[in-house]
């Protein structure tokens, strides 16, 4: 007998069939003995149904209104998820956000778990009772609704998987597991049986869409057993474990990209004290996080280019900061470049393997591609390149770290 | 200065343009320097939505988990209008039934209303801020989320007004008062300035939709001053207040229908001791409800006819309860008919008037309107006729007690 949690996403609960699906896959848990916590999201489309709704009545609204409604879409799935449980024969109750209860801080629309106290779910596994609870949500310190932001669901699992203290947290999604590069690009990647927190937490960081960041985090932290599986397919899924788990490492475990990133060059900019701290400190008084950073060495002791990256989203916000800089900067040009990538490789066995990084310049430099920025950690490498690169670059990385499927 | 709680059917916030323009009523309380809380329902079509979700995954659910889903509507309402009033600088927050606390019992799906410890919501008024309440929810004893049954936001609405010691409650909805009979079918007919209780009681469990049952009891109760008005147009209303505040009462104040009786005759059945006991037995083991009942009396001592109403819906239940007890009940036949219309006529002033029954009796006989069955009370006549009369003998009391508007 084992304690899991099994999450569903909002795809996996997206229609009427599909919850009932949901429940024959949690009845096959209970039927083999196990105490089981489901965690679901919203019936997908419903979150931006109600997102919209309260946009359309103001752009600047109350963040305590917003996880009001917004909370309703899990509501609504918890109660379904349960009736489809009990037309199983399986005894199952609703738990919502300020039912279990789920306490956060009282930063609404973006709250922060702080604590889950889980004894009267506990007491109820033993009289056999699923606990059917709503991700996404937990109460403030207000006394009211808060909402974790999009994609919480995954992190309400793992926090209620540590909470409960359960064997093993199942994320069930639209994919079938973490694979070593996004198979609509690379055909020849391969679904990993394992792998570790950190390198899931870089792939999560660095564009793979499978678990949301703070999730693998907390994992990370309280050490759950995740695994990463179909909700519409029957196969085992990835295992995200700890380091100790996995007796050899890949030297590379995933290739990995990203659009969201956009490039700023300030031209022939004076190479003088405390330049860097005036852009890089303007640009955070304005929210923009920065990314990657490169700084030539100057040719004549006077001016240099520093280029760097940022959100995508975030290029308008970030020249109309520096074009009021301009005047301070004494740069000859500031060129935005919408059109750049991030490619990333991602392993633990990096840190004990060198010349990785040089392997993965050679093999692009062999393609051609032109590598614009770099960027590093103990356990992966992040290069910039020009946008049309992306196929190729995360191809030829997969061919060159031994990642084909055979 | 007055406390007011102003209460908005479905209808009247189905949109979003009709949500801003609740809260431009809202408002408009405000700035003349009222208290108020605002109960909302669903927006219009969503309960149907949600109970359609619960019945596709089963037809016999667990009501505490419908309550989980359906109660989302006003969830959802309560945010928006939140957001609506803030737009236009006004202070104000939802509340849900579990936060306020609307305590009610543990029965779901049909809950009754408790208790409701309002201090923090006072306290708030103080400081000028509009409670934005759900209406039709509340929280039972099992800490769960509870729902008053259909139409429940009426209830909620004088709760509230009970409890926060309201001046007014004001009923929003899409008619702009109560009037003297159906206008579809009587165009003659007038809105009522006032009405008591006890006659908006009789109307509303007469046919008369505008006001729910339970309400209007538990307006009576504890004497709260109700307002029926328009959502749409800026008119007064119907007041509905205690017998004392009307100096003088009409002999008839209401002419009201409803066409949701069916009627059933015992032919010719033993007329002896214990058949009544027996049929109203049965029928009352198999939850089915008896509204006017007839028993002729006997030609030959032997046989007699028995005729009662029951609800339209019930019809089918009733005649297999009955069919069962043929044989007990040694009857000629056991004849249904679904085509009748219940007429009546309501009116405080009738305790005081003799001749009244009398007066509708030859009215109808003079248009040829056969009369099945009749009840009384002290405030109103019923009568029971074939369904085609329903116009002609409506307009025709209407005309007869002298409410033809000029």
């Amino acid at each position: 007998m084992a304690r899991l949690v099994m999450k569903f996403g909002g795809t996996s609960v997206g229609s009427i069939e599909r919850i009932r699906n949901v429940a024959l896959k949690v009845k096959r848990e209970v039927d083999a003995g196990h105490e089981v916590a489901v965690v679901v999201s919203a019936m997908s489309g419903e979150t931006n149904r109600l997102v919209d709704l309260v946009s359309s009545i103001s752009s600047m609204h109350d963040a305590r209104e917003y996880d009001v409604v917004v909370s309703t879409g899990e509501q609504v799935t918890v109660g379904l998820l349960s009736i489809a449980l009990q037309e199983l024969g399986i005894s199952a109750r609703s738990w919502l956000g300020w039912q279990v209860p789920v306490r956060t801080n009282a930063i609404h629309g973006a709250a922060r778990i702080e604590d889950i106290p889980c004894d009267e779910i506990i007491r109820r596994f033993a009289e056999g009772q699923v606990a059917v609870c709503a991700g996404f949500q937990g109460i403030g310190s207000d006394n009211r609704i808060t909402t974790l932001g999009r994609g919480g669901s995954d992190t309400s699992a793992v926090a209620l998987a540590a909470a409960l203290k359960a064997d093993q947290c199942d994320i069930y999604t639209d994919v079938d597991g973490v694979y070593t590069a996004d198979p609509r690009i690379a055909t020849k990647a391969a679904k990993l049986d394992k792998i570790t927190y950190e390198e899931m937490l870089e792939l999560a960081s660095l564009g793979a869409k499978v678990l949301q960041t703070r999730s693998v985090e907390m994992a990370m932290k309280y050490r759950v057993k995740l695994q990463v599986l179909s909700s519409f397919e029957d196969l085992p899924g990835t295992f995200v474990v700890d380091e100790d788990d996995i007796v050899e490492h890949q030297v590379v475990s995933g290739v990995t990209y990203t659009r969201d990133e956009a490039k700023v060059t300030l031209q022939q900019v004076a190479d003088k004290p405390g330049i860097a701290a005036t852009v890089f400190g303007a640009l955070a008084d304005a929210h923009v996080n920065v990314d990657m950073i490169v700084q030539n060495v100057s040719e004549n002791g006077h001016a240099t280019d520093l280029t760097f990256t940022i959100g995508h989203k975030e290029l308008p916000q970030a020249m109309k900061v520096l074009e009021k800089l301009r005047d301070k900067l004494d740069c000859k040009a500031i060129v935005p470049d919408p059109d750049v990538v991030k490619v990333s490789i991602v392993g633990m066995g990096m840190r004990s393997h060198a010349g990785v990084a040089q392997k993965m310049f050679s093999a692009l430099a062999e393609k051609g591609i032109n590598i614009q920025v770099i960027s590093t950690s103990e356990i992966k490498v992040s290069v910039l390149l020009a946008e049309e690169y992306t196929e190729l670059a995360v191809r030829t990385l997969h061919t060159a770290f031994g990642l084909d499927a055979a």
